[in-house]
């Protein structure tokens, strides 16, 4: 069984938060390994840390638990939770960070984090990374991973979701939107390499139209755009050494159309 | 005890700085843990270190050592200290980085690291991180933590300490101000919960005037500003998914006020 | 024997890549520690990761897996390479990284990464530090360090090599150039200390003379420039409390000249 807690937040990195996360998180658990995914999701946005979770941990170890905190409502009502999906534990708000994964997985269990047995004591209401989603984290990996414990088990249909556009096809095209746009610029989108089954295609976004799906960035010249199958097994547009978010002025929720040959 | 190195610099992130520090640690001490807790303190902003440091080492396993490298006086005749401080030990720049945690704790221990025996060979004037307070932390968590083995014992009272505005309180209103602003913008002040015994003041800070003390982000609407007691039990000024700092153009020093009923 | 596997890309921290590259590494070798050397290289600069990595790596435990990926040509025909350097190891693809290093140093051995067992499943086009360069440095860490297993030995000649300046000198002058700048706005030359046997010199740069070698930042006034030997042995142009790249408006390869007295 994994040893691992996986960071994913908007904290940023210019003040104490991650590290006292993980101060609390090795006092109690001192075994285990803190790893980053990252804390530099803008802040507030819980789809793209839906996105970005989604397509990070499938490559963890089993066992893993993930704490994902981006949470606007920190302080409300809204529900602490903690899920159990095959082998993984994901701890944090129920504010949909979940949705790209339970839109295709039914969890296992859902439990409401509602024991504050393992809490920090004296709760403050801006920072539950530290007094609650950290600990619980923590006293999870120590555990034999009994996660009835923490909380109350509710049904898994109560989870908060996002409502994300759906891509959709018809004999001639796909009609997508770009989901993400990661660091280089590359604007990744929801339409899966399946629905691809031609390379002889027509990629239409923003003012781009490219021709063909390449299978390398280098397949067209510098600062050229260019369509590819992602890593992620999704349509994307890049810019070969450069940034097609900035270039082509494109980004979350624009639409994307494939005209099929 | 702790194996725990925790790091707080300024080095930032885009060179091998840090890596390069923990490389040293781990040739030293392969069984530690280092931690960072954040390389983006502004270059040279020793008042920031200082509060990052004494909010977040608290929730550190005993025994940490933590090491605090803000040094825009490398090279020069200013001493490297090594302080315990009850189950904390810090190392770092006499520069009073250590201000905000020393004012209300005296420590038990400070030594003056002038045994070179436990730095690299052949130290560089700019880069005392990788070559002397790096290798000090690393033997140190190897030993068994006597630390009078790595210099010469020196008076508390002779440690540098910044010059701290403080707050001050009569009968109808508290005077503080802003002392540190987060990622997200908020607005970090010195003025303790404690002297807030009822939650319906009036808070001014730059042009805001802000009715009650909140309890939830949420509890005011989206781009609104608010007061509420921080997660380190002070008042802070934020705004409801926004950035208190830009919308209200307040920084570092700026006046709080605090109106009682 | 270390276990430890140091990460220098061009991947940012906003995204998920470099958790993930430490997931796929942690299930195959729990026991490894990962470290990041930075993930901010430039996109697609491999100069600079070429200059980080040369200064970084002797700091790091004999042992050592560098994993570096900065990868414009990912996809393409390019080689990926293990090589075997002294103690370390390094893996990446096959553009120049190792150049700063293998001009000093020749290589013990050169392996093309040719044998696909130990890479992912399904290895896509645009993020082989995740489906190769990860899963090879974390098979390598658990096997005994066999490097042969990993593919096929090819001459070291055959490594591609980045065609950098290099710094002459005549009996009055010594002529280099600026090969970084990091975080502070250091400029960071490629002259040698070892070349400067006088403190007594003129050293120019952009419209900056600067009169004699410093052996600390505050031995000028805040704000002037100066010179000084950087710690990695190089002369380095910096402004004390500022920023030289900024102010002087410099930046990589501008010339810089050094008058001997």
């Amino acid at each position: 069984m994994s040893n691992i807690i996986a960071l994913l937040t908007d904290f940023g990195d210019k003040d104490g938060f991650t590290g006292t996360v993980k101060g609390v998180i090795y006092t109690i658990a001192p075994e285990v390994k803190v790893v980053d995914i990252t804390h530099h999701v803008n802040p507030q946005d819980i789809n793209a840390a839906s996105w970005i979770l989604a397509s990070s941990y499938k490559y963890f170890p089993a066992g893993t638990i993930f704490v994902c905190v981006v949470d606007p409502g920190v302080g409300s009502s809204r529900k602490q939770i903690l899920v159990k999906i095959h082998d993984y534990y994901f701890i944090g708000p129920d504010n949909g960070f979940l949705t790209r994964i339970i839109n295709d997985i039914d969890p296992q269990l859902v439990i409401s984090l509602d024991n504050p047995e393992y809490w920090l004591n004296n709760v403050k209401q801006t920072f539950h990374g530290r007094d609650i989603f950290g600990p619980v984290a923590a006293y999870l990996a120590k555990s034999n991973k009994d996660i009835n414990t923490f909380g109350t088990q509710i049904p898994s249909e109560t989870l908060i979701r996002l409502q994300l556009h759906k891509p959709y096809k018809d004999s001639k095209k796909i009609y997508g939107s770009v989901v993400y746009v990661d660091h280089f610029g590359n604007l990744v989108t929801d339409i899966p390499d399946g629905w691809i089954t031609n390379t002889n295609v027509l990629v239409s976004v923003g003012r781009a139209k490219l021709k063909g799906l390449q299978s390398a960035y280098s397949n067209v010249d510098i600062g050229q755009p260019m369509a590819i199958i992602g890593s992620d097994g999704f349509l994307e547009v890049s810019i070969n050494c450069g940034n097609a978010a900035q270039s082509l002025e494109v980004s979350v929720n624009e639409r994307v159309v494939v005209e099929l040959p």
